[in-house]
């Protein structure tokens, strides 16, 4: 089959034939890729940032934002069948070690990660675990929901989590109205009555994401932590959602962030660097957030289904991967570059 | 009455004669001063360290550790009644803002803190309110238990606060037992049946940890991250408590967190500095802890009557003021210093 | 001023004369009523179902649903002040008891609740407390939300606790779509995205609550257990929110149940009677449910002021007092019927 | 091997040779039975009560309270290796479904359960799944701990799940002090400060329960309600664990139940019979409790291994069944009967 692989960190990205991937043990499930999500971490794969964590060894299949069909299924499985329309769950999980038992799978003490550490769906087909694929419903195209396996998973782990104790007549402020904020935004809508008032430098998004739910858009032009408190009585908001994490937003959202606020953190790049007196004095929390549990994908292709979660995408032929690559890295993409078979 | 008084920043309390405080509002209690703890604060008061954020006028009296009988009670008062023996809140809540119409009464947004902004409890009678006075049980003296009206309570509350989570088998780092770590680790006994590390530079304080009740006992002496990592099977805690903040206590504390682990704040001086790549990447959480709520306090106060938590106290006349000052500050207080009518 | 009193049981309720209520304890507040809810416990209080219960001493004024403006308040009260809009909770409560300092005020353990062991608001004033009022937004009128100080609130009360275990995909039905019914269903939307199943023996409520959002509506013509099952692929709801509780909707309801699913009992009049063996079995819950604290309240007053929650309302004067209990009783009401200055 | 079945209803077991049970699916585990626990419900299905709700072809193997050592493993296994002490969890559970996957194990849309719908434990061998085989402390023994793997984990799940609302100077009352409730006691005893209060028929039990860490005993001889309302000031507990369930425990640990308080149901026989009007106005909780776990037994194992979970056992050999059946029948076990190689 086709794959396009990564060949040498600081080079492009190559197609070649290789061996299509078989059903070899009991939960093996291979998926015929329908959509791949071309994203931000596969530039930096090639910039060989990931070598040394992953330590993949070269060449390898790249792509970890996978759906299609399942194509075929290990001997015991039973939660799908070939030609199940289905999404792929970024991790592959042992379901047997104290975090997969008690549904926190992310935190496996033995998996992997197809696209990242073993071979990915930048592919014709893709090998995976029963425990991954999440069928999804008929109105729904892989194509069309690719980018949610990862990125929007992120996206949606986060506003769930946050949504958890954002109340009527709360505000939840929205840090970055990118492509995962975007989703977060959608999430935050379906889950709660909290007022959302959204802040980014790019006032096109901020338009977007008024367009698609947010009570209030701040421009970050250098008094947005001005007018996130204003638009809160100067109290500042209940919880901080950052999918920026970089530039000055950790510093601006604690600023935005009420007493006994949560601030989840989702974007990096910068450090959290507050004085432990002001934590404690306002008895604020920083709340990492991963990737999203199992749980949580089959929640979302739920929202995905009903119409509440909706993401825009440019879509590519496989061969054409190097063009896909090409525009994401210049800012060229609305919304997800999606490879398509 | 006598009234142990700030007459100037820089310059030593001073004992003076003040009118005794006098019940005008209907919530009003007046308290006869059984026990005043003397506290770390106090010398940073007299240090001037509070004197901005607080805006107290000079001269006030000193004192936010008070336990004592109810002397007089104002026209609304129903909770308690002249002679009643109580330990008192530290602040002074509204009972009508949002915060305290939820329980969450610590963050009520118009309080007062006696003995930091109002007049305290170095002196024989201390006005406060029907919302700050808890009971307590018949086999406790006010002072004893008046340090656990502030350091005390604070330790309870975040100790009871992370024990939520903490399940058999679970690990619990504490990192300092001295005054508030050591009612920590008691209530942490009390709550759950998680294993505790209790780490200190001071191997007199690891000993005493391990004798009231904590699994294992951890001199800092360099390689202290390395010997929980290692009671920990190298994962981590699931929960690190941390009552000292400073001096690299933090750093260290995030290199004991287990992946999806809190980190609990309650100790302070330094920044809590670190990378948002590595807050996601193992998801953990920073937890804020301020003192108490009411209700806490009086969770405190059952656990105290039931002898699940003692405090070692060096008592003072109020007269020898000086003297206490001048212990704790020397280090020569084992436990709390307490001032007594 | 006028108002109208029970002056006997099995009696019809007449309107008089009676001084106007006055300030006279400092969280005294006096509401000009704006309008007050005619409920259905209104013709249970004349029928003496309540007599014994509340041991209230006739004459005196009924009616526990009030909203209007505050006309004058205690020399204590610091949340509201003359001129301000405001809905009253039905309960005046104590504000020091364990209940109400931990949030938990309904269950606070000295209330007093006007309209049934006090004055109420048929009248054109009534005497509260500043426990017992919420500002309203300048958007709503006092006499179209006076019915979700106590109706309202009891659905918004369930519908809430409900969502908190509500995920995308779960169902959730809800027995009677009638005046509280009504609400929660606006609740559950704006609160959750789970999917809403509604039943009611009324094909015209039923049509009601699918036009307000409710995905599924099953008219309870003797197979609705089944068709409940047949909606939920054969498993059960994960919720039943039963605001009927008579008449055999609680078998029913049971029936409906998903494993480990939470039944919130709401309506009343029969006996909830289940093997003790089923309950264990399937791990099924029975919540009990009461009116919502003011906490709730003030929620509930926020999706009212976003447009999220509405009520209908048919609104008499107040001397047509006898009108409005008479449509009530015959059924004549659609929504609620209010008495209006 | 040797194994003991059951070969009709209505008769008795009979001990017989089988083949050893042999892995065949990938994750399959196969037990040398180091301990079997005799269990009531083993009477029950000899009586024929489970037949249709089980399923069962007879012949078929008993025992559904089992531990021992790993003796094969299936090719996927890592968890457990050959030689390790193992107890085992009632169900073996798929691993896919919804419930599995949020960690709900018990709640499997398709589990099997050895010793009611397949072979179990009265053998030589069990052949059970690796999602079901918990490693124990190298200080303890199966035949010490077998019966903790249905009757304990029942006990355990119920107790962990009340803990998590008891704060100190909560009132806990423990229904039951056979050998459900002895385990209760002492789990809630390491889990919460709550005040427990035990209530029995059998004094003998009772003095037992206060051994072992109840605050107050109850016998109950017709005053015992009146006597759990003393023993909590006439309000009530904020929690029962009714573990009877039969013989009219409902209706008084109703009437022991604080407004607000939880009902744990455990043990069965009667229905839960109760007005609606009494669940709303006191807004009383009945929670539904069947079997823990796998992450349930794995704390139940530390709690064991600490030293704080404790069961009175007496030991036959596995051909000595009889005896251990009509022991149990007779009423003279104390602590549970145990079948060992």
């Amino acid at each position: 089959m086709k794959a396009v692989q990564v060949v040498g960190y600081h080079e492009n990205l190559r197609m070649t034939e290789v061996p299509e991937p078989e059903v070899t043990g009991p939960w093996d499930v291979v998926v015929k890729i329908g959509g791949a999500g071309v994203c931000r971490t596969d530039i930096h794969i090639l910039e060989g940032q990931w070598a040394e964590k992953s330590g993949v060894t070269l060449p390898y299949t790249i792509g970890h934002e996978n759906a299609g069909w399942v194509h075929a299924v290990g001997s015991a499985v039973t939660n799908v069948a070939e030609g199940d329309k289905v999404i792929v769950h970024p991790l592959i999980t042992c379901g047997l070690c104290a975090a997969c038992r008690s549904g926190d799978d992310v935190h496996c003490s033995a998996s992997a990660f197809p696209g990242i550490d073993t071979h990915g769906g930048y592919a014709e087909y893709l090998k995976t675990s029963a425990r991954s694929v999440v069928r999804i419903d008929d109105s729904l195209e892989p194509a069309d929901v690719a980018a949610l396996a990862d990125a929007g998973l992120t996206a949606y782990h986060a506003a769930a989590k946050a949504a958890r104790r954002l109340r009527p007549g709360n505000r939840c402020v929205v840090i970055g109205a990118g492509g995962l904020g975007h989703i977060g935004i959608q999430v935050l809508k379906a889950l709660t009555a909290a007022e959302l008032i959204v802040v980014d430098r790019n006032p096109d998004a901020v338009k977007l994401a008024v367009s698609i739910g947010a009570d209030h858009g701040v421009v970050a032009e250098g008094r947005q932590v001005e007018e996130v408190l204003d638009l809160t009585g100067g109290a500042g908001a209940e919880v901080v959602l950052d999918f920026v994490g970089e530039g000055g937003a950790t510093r601006d959202g604690v600023g935005m962030l009420r007493r006994a606020g949560d601030y989840h953190v989702v974007g990096y790049g910068e450090n959290i660097d507050v004085p432990t007196i002001d934590i404690i004095s306002t008895e604020i929390n920083f709340i990492g957030n991963l990737v999203g549990s199992y749980t949580d994908l089959c929640e979302l292709m739920v929202l995905a289904a009903q119409g509440k979660v909706r993401l825009h995408t440019t879509k590519y032929p496989l061969e054409r991967f190097q063009d896909a690559i090409d525009d994401l890295d210049a800012g060229r993409i609305r919304g997800r570059a999606i490879l398509t078979p």
